[in-house]
């Protein structure tokens, strides 16, 4: 297949480009840079099926030749306030990319009779009431909140993909992704599993907020990567979760982290960040081991191990 | 103050035209006539206070002149699924209206330095879990469900909204508008009033679904723009509820159509129509009138007998 991927010099979008170059298809990467970063795809410039075009999905988009294919991950997606590609310092981008990429991607899938597939978040749950998240939970985002820019940006490229698949009859599938890790990830991202390997690799104390009671699960990227892909080829249109259900708490992870790290330097505690973050998030993932009868195969140790070398390289460890 | 309206030539749009030119003020009204009628606003033709283009506020929108205030009223919200002009018909112009149109508002907004007002909706609570619904309740809507492209559009358009005032500093209001109903109310609209009221004006026995046990508030038209405008001119940025908060069922609400139309043929009990109509709808309206000293004033037998003329011209009875 001939596949456009928006966002693919981001985390995930530069490792499903990876993968579907490995099976043998043509990639057609986009990305603006403002999120993406040109190193997640520089091994890529010899690689005569992949070419690339820096635009921004939000506005007008042109796509040389015929595509099979639209993979929509285009977004900021960072909750972290201080991180300039965050969605807090990008709010208008980050729902223009949600509602105008979007629409700019179905037209053309619609244009070329491909399929598409929307790069949703588990973040359309917002602080959730039900746990573990089935995918006909309608989620608790506050439309008028801070983090809204990203949710509702989210939930809203769902109903208008919906609205293609069910008026325009486009193929459509739409993946709502967990917590992921990974080499290439952001290490400023500001979620907990950057903010704690990067401090157990300098020796540092690991900082726990509030009393590490909330949960979190991490899915390792390759993981994530392989669901995607076999949503890809399905025929499902409702949004499926992928991601992995082992849920611990942040003390728990972080004193994993410091196990398999080495690091000697334990554990702080300082005050909540902040009430508006999820205490609990965990995919219930029935519906993708039914239907692409898909699982994780990663543990967390492993996957740990095998994103150390990225981020000390980042770090200037190595 | 000159005023852009979108959607003027909509039910809500026409009297909030007719208000404010009523108070002084000059409106620039737009309108597609997807949902619009020209008929709402054929006597303003001879007003020289009162400018009207035609044109799609999802598209690039042009301004002649100075704006002091936008107020973005445009998109189908007929719920009903016969309506030609409801959004289950209209479900991706109604996703663009709600995103592409309120970011060409905001825009537009940012640029003159004006006030935005955005017509939001009850819709955003979806089938309320929290009775009666308050502005921080975050409401129950399934992003993939059909109903879906028009609450989730409205919530996107609140979303937007607020990153352009937190972001761009811009004046804005969001309001959450309940059942309304009044003259030049779309009789074909699909909701409980018009289909009642029609029945009874026929001398039909009025349609009840189910046991006639689900509730609903109705307001009249004039409250409602009263309350509009009172928000134009605040400093309130987070939305407000505006809504009649008398609840009753659609039994009651049917039996005090016969009485005061004087309809002798009863009411007819059929299956109910679709479980994914909210049982139970009714605001809080303690931020409205506490924040704009503003409740409604006109009580249902009242606003049923001013909506009688135009329902019995529009079928031929007057």
């Amino acid at each position: 297949m001939r596949i456009l991927i928006t966002g693919a010099a981001g985390f995930l979008g530069s490792h499903l480009s990876d993968k579907l170059l490995a099976d043998g298809h043509e990639v057609i990467g986009m990305d603006n840079f403002v999120t993406g970063n040109p190193d997640n795809i520089a091994h890529l410039a010899g690689n005569d099926k992949f070419i690339f075009f820096k635009r921004d999905v939000s506005n007008y988009i042109f796509v040389p030749g015929k595509v099979d294919a639209i993979m929509h991950f285009a977004s900021p997606a960072s909750p972290n306030p201080q991180s300039k590609s965050g969605y807090f310092n990008l709010p208008i981008q980050t729902m223009k990319a949600g509602a105008l990429g979007t629409h700019n991607c179905l037209g053309i899938a619609r244009a070329h009779n491909a399929k598409f597939l929307l790069a949703s978040t588990s973040e359309i749950y917002g602080d959730p009431l039900v746990h573990p998240q089935t995918e006909d939970y309608a989620g608790n985002v506050d439309p008028v909140g801070t983090r809204a820019v990203y949710d509702e940006a989210k939930r809203f490229a769902e109903s208008l993909t919906m609205a293609y698949h069910r008026f325009h009859n486009v193929n459509t599938s739409i993946v709502r992704i967990f917590n992921t890790y990974g080499p290439r990830m952001d290490l400023e991202d500001g979620r907990a599993l950057p903010n704690l390997l990067k401090q157990a690799l300098l020796g540092q104390p690991l900082t726990v907020y509030g009393d590490g009671g909330q949960t979190r699960s991490f899915c390792y990227v390759d993981d994530l990567v392989n669901g995607i892909i076999k949503l890809l080829y399905s025929k499902e249109h409702l949004p499926v979760n992928i991601g992995n259900p082992v849920e611990m708490t942040i003390l728990q992870f972080a004193e994993a982290i410091n196990r398999i790290t080495g690091n000697k330097a334990g554990i702080t505690y300082v005050d909540a960040r902040s009430s508006r973050d999820p205490q609990r998030r965990q995919p219930n993932i029935e519906r993708a081991k039914q239907i692409l009868n898909w699982e994780p195969a990663v543990d967390l140790e492993e996957g740990i191990r095998r994103t150390i070398p990225f981020f000390k390289s980042k770090l200037g460890l190595a």
